[in-house]
């Protein structure tokens, strides 16, 4: 477990604030990393942050400004003077103003958006344009570019002069006049080059990009395979319009994560941390979903209710509901949890579904099998023979159906273009119970009624 | 979906290598990113596999072999001419080339390490000591160093002829006679800077790192928060031992989540990819938990059994056994997925239990009286009045408690030093079951037969 760097420095902090020395201050705080500063800033109350902010040079109140959450920006720009908050917009990676202006209510956007030089009103406009989840609402417009009749030392001064104001130096595309893609090389391979060399002829022809609408997944799955440190994103002229860095994909990464895992028990996606959500908003996104299970669980009890008889005859039928219904439920979250995954690392695709079937019968058979002298055991241990019998035998065709439903259910969703996450731990448990009541009651009706 | 470039290329790579015109296929494939190469070498059978490998350039070699899944790697070893493997283990990067070590059998290990030099020989022992997950199992040892004395164009000297051989040459680390690192400069800032101005002088000294046994997990945590493209790894003296790199995290994290959404269904870790697990290998990483709980429902068999005279005067209470037990389950499954996956992000800490409590304690009234309500309803439906009425207070009640329980666990496991993700979907809807039939059939008997 990691105690953070910027919990241990608090009190310090503090304190220096509290002592009236500016230059003190900003000598203590200077070789601080912004992340760090961020994480202290937030911590503070008002006035204290308002005066470690202002000990920050130009640079690092920038920085430490990008690192903090969106609600912490809008906080902290409601408290700075027009022209700080000029300075800070005006300086800003353009993605993350992009998004912070996203973020803004309407009127704030209004009142800000005259702070900006026209160049970047426009661009904000322009990346404001992109749907949430696409590349093109990630990607940065701070991209180093060089032309294919530079030597490598003119791109490399080229680079030197650039460096301040890009996202990243370390890897250059070339565009032709229209600003076409038509190449990429690596800052390494200008280095390493006699310095005479034309661009055109060191660089890299086959460029791969993405295209501005694509999803931001795929472009993580890019990066981790070809192990980019940027990937360049094209309109469809195959125009430069951005780049998406690394460092910003691992944080799609992650999100990506959460919200997926959220999914597979039923939450929808928070959206910002556990801990910055309130009761209210964790029971918005956790009462849909249990809320409609309920609803279906009517179907369960219509199940049992029609099947009054049988369990009024044989009573000790109904000590193995959990224990059926469980297993069902939990074979098919496992199926459908894995389905669900290699759907979305695009380790599998839909179109596979006859392999899938063929392994997941055999699982089936193997895991139904192994359940069902487990389940017979349970039976007649808890009651008597033929009761193990109808428990074990309704075992095996519950979990072995149970482990279909939950592989067959996410590959329809995504056939369908549903997200197949929707085919949570909880709803596939539901189905499945469904199911296997069916089968267990239907075939103790027949053994013991007929 | 992408279609995968290598799955368009793949027909017209196997026509080049059946018209037996080695220098045409050569420049064919000379400007394929490698990665993708490796993606259509698994593809070719055997034979048409060696005439492609053998057609790469030698770096290329390389860069291809590093992208091959481990076992097709130890495939291709055993079909290369000794001189070649000899080359290609020789020029592996240090952090690949100890991932097969470590995968490779003992024997075959033995057989291959007279072809490494003895500096190589040592480092991969060295490596190979480093438990799976520390960030010293996934390090490279190839990072570029300067010294605080050299002026910035000696250090931009120093990285030109070190490019070829180092992972990075983007962020270098400024090491003391002792290796010790000292501080940390970035190639941008070595290149924006006047000349003359010393290392020293340049670098930042509060050079963030991680001490060698650490969890990977921290590393791609601090990667994230920083923006690194590496972060150094030291021993207990602080002396640099390694690096570890932003698109090496990116399928950490990728990796760990796929694990931690296992877990969440109670699938033991799978390692390699759906796709090359076989039905046995799924089989036996899914039974055993499955096992477990058919175990576990002895408990709730044992409890329906315990209540049989209620249940036979009012058989209408069996029809919403599944409708609490399940509600109750889903509830735990999304508190406890919530928890798990805060502590993994490292978001929330056990010590915070107080402020989660209180939360989730709201959370847990609004969900209970919600699905309480709906619960009533169902039962009244079904039944009647007296059954609603117990169905809807015995909801109330479950929910808030599943809730509760769903929190605690991961807590109390992440305490006690073990995985959180132990307190999957399935092992708290268990326990909720037996908590929810206690409380329905506890409730009911009072209300029916007292």
């Amino acid at each position: 477990v990691t105690t953070s760097l910027s919990a241990l420095i608090l009190p310090d902090v503090r304190e220096l604030i509290h002592r009236n020395d500016p230059d003190l201050l900003k000598q203590a705080i200077a070789e601080l990393h912004p992340a760090d500063v961020a994480e202290v800033l937030v911590c503070l109350d008002p006035q204290e942050e308002l005066i470690l902010f202002g000990a920050l040079a130009g640079d690092a109140k920038v920085e430490t400004f990008e690192h903090l959450e969106l609600d912490d920006q809008q906080h902290l720009l409601e408290c700075l003077s027009r022209s700080e908050v000029a300075h800070i917009l005006d300086r800003m990676s353009s993605d993350v103003r992009a998004d912070l202006f996203q973020y803004l209510p309407e009127q704030v956007r209004e009142e800000l958006f005259p702070l900006l030089a026209q160049a970047e009103r426009n661009e904000v406009r322009r990346l404001l344009q992109h749907e949430e989840g696409t590349v093109g609402s990630i990607m940065s417009t701070e991209y180093a570019t060089v032309g294919p009749q530079m030597s490598a030392a003119e791109a490399i001064q080229v680079l030197r002069r650039e460096a301040p104001n890009r996202e990243t130096i370390y890897t250059v595309y070339v565009v032709d006049e229209a600003r076409r893609l038509v190449g990429v090389i690596s800052l390494r391979a200008l280095m390493v080059s006699s310095s005479k060399n034309q661009v055109g002829q060191l660089m890299n022809h086959e460029v791969i990009s993405l295209p501005v609408d694509a999803d931001q997944e795929e472009a993580a799955q890019m990066v981790a395979k070809y192990d980019f440190l940027a990937l360049p994103i094209v309109d469809k002229n195959h125009r430069l319009v951005g780049i998406v860095t690394s460092d910003d994909l691992l944080d799609v990464t992650t999100e990506e994560a959460t919200e997926d895992i959220q999914k597979g028990a039923s939450v929808m996606p928070l959206k910002l941390g556990y801990k910055r959500a309130g009761a209210g908003l964790l029971y918005r996104r956790r009462v849909l979903w249990l809320a409609v299970l309920v609803l279906l669980n009517l179907v369960t009890s219509k199940i049992l209710a029609e099947f009054q008889i049988t369990l009024q005859r044989v009573i000790s039928l109904s000590f193995f509901i959990p224990l059926l219904t469980g297993s069902g439920g939990n074979t098919g979250a496992q199926s459908a949890t894995l389905m669900i995954r290699a759907l979305a690392t695009g380790e599998i695709t839909s179109k596979e579904w006859g392999i899938i079937l063929i392994k997941e019968l055999g699982v089936g058979i193997l895991l139904g099998t192994t359940l069902g002298v487990l389940a017979w055991g349970v039976g007649v241990f808890q009651s008597d023979a033929s009761v193990g019998l109808v428990v074990g035998i309704s075992m095996v065709v519950i979990v072995f159906l149970a482990n279909l439903v939950g592989m067959f259910l996410p590959l329809l969703l995504y056939k369908a273009g549903v997200d197949p996450a929707v085919a949570s731990n909880p709803l596939v448990s539901t189905i499945t119970d469904v199911l296997g009541l069916l089968i267990y009651l239907g075939f103790a009706t027949l053994v013991f009624l007929i």
